[in-house]
């Protein structure tokens, strides 16, 4: 038995959407340690003798904190072999990959990293490009909520900038965020909300920064959310793909 | 037979890092256009029977442009049926996979995007965080070369900011980029270049600002590859993963 931390990204829903490393890495798991985020079906790719820890919040209650999820992975890295952290998205895009990492490797315990499909790449899979020609050159990926809770400061930075930002973890702040654009005078940004990921129940809200909180309060897409706001996203074609997409699932 | 397009993310050059719908996607190909930086193990799962047609740069030749690729695309789907487009990374980051969507879709073809791990997320695979607690709250990601071919102007707005630099397609802009930083004090930011990706032969050169063309000039890394510029990626554990890593494969 050999104690080894694997990280793998589960995607952002769908189950299909996970790489064929990440399956060889849990065929291969003594132990997964699983998010809320992650897909029930992905852990039938682990052996049947293999652990299944949860290790997500529940609603309304609070899960395992990152101290304690960094000591069972190191215990039962010790005790049973592989553990395999299988994170929604990807485990390094704002998902403390690295504290986990950290942990484990100052133990002496081997790590490896397996990327995943994260929510960033939802942009492009309901066709709203983040980069278009003659538009935007560049996109600025940020959490809307920080350690202490406030709004990001870099968020101001995006907004002042012409990049197409991707905000994160921002469902909570939308008012927030919508004065931060008013106030820089682009209350007329377009805005898409995509909901739940690649899931079968995922939404798709497109609005402008100006109506963003009516149409959310009007239309109440479930979490979690990430926002795209710039003009880039306002591609009139994108948003036929994304319909289709979601009339055919 | 019916005509569709489905733009397929190939991952950032290891082939099992591919997603399960990817290779559903190849599965069901009549037809699969393929780009340069597409693994060639990736066309095994395309079925016998189907076209399997390059459609990237050659070496010291020109490729198809972008409108010759628009074309075969309609022409094959009209054709043979299901056009699987196949891209390295991710198809919407910086892949001009909307003008493809869009073309096809101008002609009536239902079209559908499946996401791939991007170049972005090598820097998780090595152990490099783009964001990190008290350091970076953002990262931003940009193309170091402009239709143009000049060094994009969104660089300064990220080379001002505290965010975390991706910089794409910025191997032959080291000059510009390095003198950038420099001008704003910043030549002691830590930088990293992932250099082929997820190949065996990848290979990681950290180094700082200042030193980079030096870096560069003594250790000359293949195309293509990405830079990480900022304190973020000084991470020392990262560097240790990523050795090992390296030296594993």
């Amino acid at each position: 038995m050999k104690a080894k931390l694997t990280l793998v990204g589960a995607g952002p829903g769908d189950p299909d959407l996970i790489t064929v490393k990440g399956i060889n890495a849990l065929a291969a798991a003594d132990v997964v340690l699983y998010d809320a985020l992650v897909h029930p079906h992905l852990l039938q790719y682990a052996p049947g003798r293999s652990r299944k820890v949860y290790v997500g919040k529940r609603a309304g209650k609070h899960g395992h904190t990152q101290a304690e999820i960094n000591e069972l992975i190191v215990r039962y890295a010790f005790d049973f072999g592989h553990v395999v952290r299988l994170k929604g998205g990807d485990p390094f895009v704002f998902a403390r990959g690295r504290e986990e990492l950290d942990h484990a490797g100052s133990y002496g315990i081997p790590t490896e990293v397996i990327p995943g499909i994260s929510s960033i790449n939802l942009a492009g899979m309901y066709g709203f490009p983040l980069t278009l020609r003659g538009v935007s050159e560049s996109f600025w990926v940020v959490t809307a909520t920080t350690q202490s809770g406030k709004l990001s400061e870099d968020l101001r930075h995006v907004a002042a900038s012409s990049a197409t930002a991707v905000v994160l973890m921002g469902m909570n702040k939308l008012q927030e965020i919508t004065r931060l654009y008013q106030e820089l005078g682009k209350g007329n940004l377009p805005v898409v909300i995509i909901s739940k990921g690649s899931l079968p129940d995922a939404r798709i809200i497109y609005s402008r920064v100006d109506n963003l909180l009516e149409e959310v309060q009007r239309q109440s897409p479930p979490s979690p959310g990430i926002l795209l706001i710039g003009e880039a996203v306002a591609c009139p074609a994108a948003k036929v793909v994304a319909l289709n997409l979601l009339n055919h699932e």
